[in-house]
């Protein structure tokens, strides 16, 4: 039989590296979701089956909190697990190794299956005769927080406004959830990069938006190093709908890392 | 010996497509300029090598050509090999195909190499003895046109204005060569791609464009199916100088592909 957890292995691109050296997150992310997409396909429950029978996963929550990122031309490894299964929702996990027994980081997501044609969510059991429960790992450890409920006053300023244009836009039509992290993380400067490694990034995704909308980030500091955006899209009617909401922990560079 | 021409296998990642399922040209791009990476690396002429003793190879032309995009999921294959070189300048193309003898597209592409203290061009034969000379295969065809210098009127249109933020960036602490092509690509809208398809995009760098600084784009039609673009960068001086210029050639979608 086959294992339970995934192993993949990836390098870091030149152009996937920022002015630092080191991987963009919204790379290193997509590369994760690529994992999740090799593992579930390899055992039976991936994008392409669930085509055939009218039924998709969809990102619903994703944490990445990393120690270190890997730097241009390294080698990295990403496993991937499935944590547990709801009727409704799947956790999976995510390790970013060397390969050789040094951890980068970790990632946490969550997703639920969605029925293509009426896009309610559809109970993951009926997929197989629940054949998901043969691939759940629960004694593989992930120690980093699971994603909570990103808690945002009112008074969080309104900090920029994009359009959403055609590379933001996948094949489902709606914006990627790699291209919300990169336009989030673009709120801060590379002088602030300079001096805060991004420690924690996580993503609540609320509804779709697509192109011709806009976007508007609404930044709120909530702790020291801590910062979290709502995102709101515009449509063409003028009408607002929150799209998603992200919690980025920073830590202070010391000397040696800047 | 090796093998002149390189030969590298990439897949269509699910990310990396459009909203029609095909690869973004941006993302095709980059594969191509991995592939130039591996190729002269595997010959003693890469990037890392060359940092050692100073220098730096610079994209200063790019022209890719397509009669397809690969699809989401599709394995294809970028074979590329050096067509010639001059004191200052070598001509490297690309070839894409399914690895089975359907090919996709090609590309051409020129670089200079430059000094990395001075940034100014040095001569390619003082590596290694005129080392380039080995790898130089004049009897492989690429079957497109050498991109040409872009001709635009004066009458450009101002179409838009953007900000250069973190993920523009990388480790040379400019804007990366694709994300030109991305943000160019995206001056057009989905219902103009479901409509034409991108055929030729060539792309001419002549400056350099950093975090902080704006970039306006300057559209004019040139022939039917025929654009011009001209990436204009204003510092935070106020000077403004030309960084690129652009050419995209679309085809209209013909019923059977739209």
């Amino acid at each position: 039989m086959m294992n339970k957890i995934g192993k993949y292995e990836f390098v870091a691109e030149p152009f996937h590296c920022d002015f630092s050296g080191r991987m963009f997150l919204g790379h290193l992310g997509n590369q994760m979701l690529n994992a999740a997409d090799f593992h579930s396909t390899d055992r039976g429950f991936g994008m392409k089956y669930l085509m055939t029978i009218k039924r998709s996963w969809v990102l619903s929550r994703l944490a990445i909190e990393m120690e270190e990122m890997p730097s241009q031309h390294e080698r990295y490894t990403i496993e991937t697990w499935v944590e547990g299964a709801m009727k409704f929702f799947t956790s999976r996990n995510f390790c970013v190794s060397d390969g050789n027994g040094k951890v980068y980081g970790y990632g946490r997501s969550i997703w639920a299956m969605i029925d293509t044609e009426t896009r309610q969510p559809t109970d993951i059991y009926s997929i197989d005769q629940g054949a998901i429960n043969n691939w759940i790992v629960d004694d593989n450890p992930c120690p980093i927080e699971k994603g909570g409920r990103v808690k945002m006053s009112g008074n969080a300023a309104l900090v920029r406004t994009i359009d959403v244009n055609y590379n933001d836009i996948d094949i489902n039509g709606h914006v990627n959830s790699v291209k919300y992290i990169e336009h989030v993380l673009d709120l801060w400067d590379i002088a602030w990069y300079r001096e805060h490694r991004l420690k924690r990034f996580e993503i609540a995704y609320v509804a779709e938006a697509h192109e011709g909308e806009k976007l508007s980030f609404y930044r709120e500091q909530t702790s020291e190093n801590e910062y979290c955006v709502r995102l709101v899209k515009t449509e063409t009617t003028g009408k607002e709908t929150e799209v998603c909401r992200c919690m980025a922990t920073f830590s202070p560079m010391n000397q040696s890392e800047a």
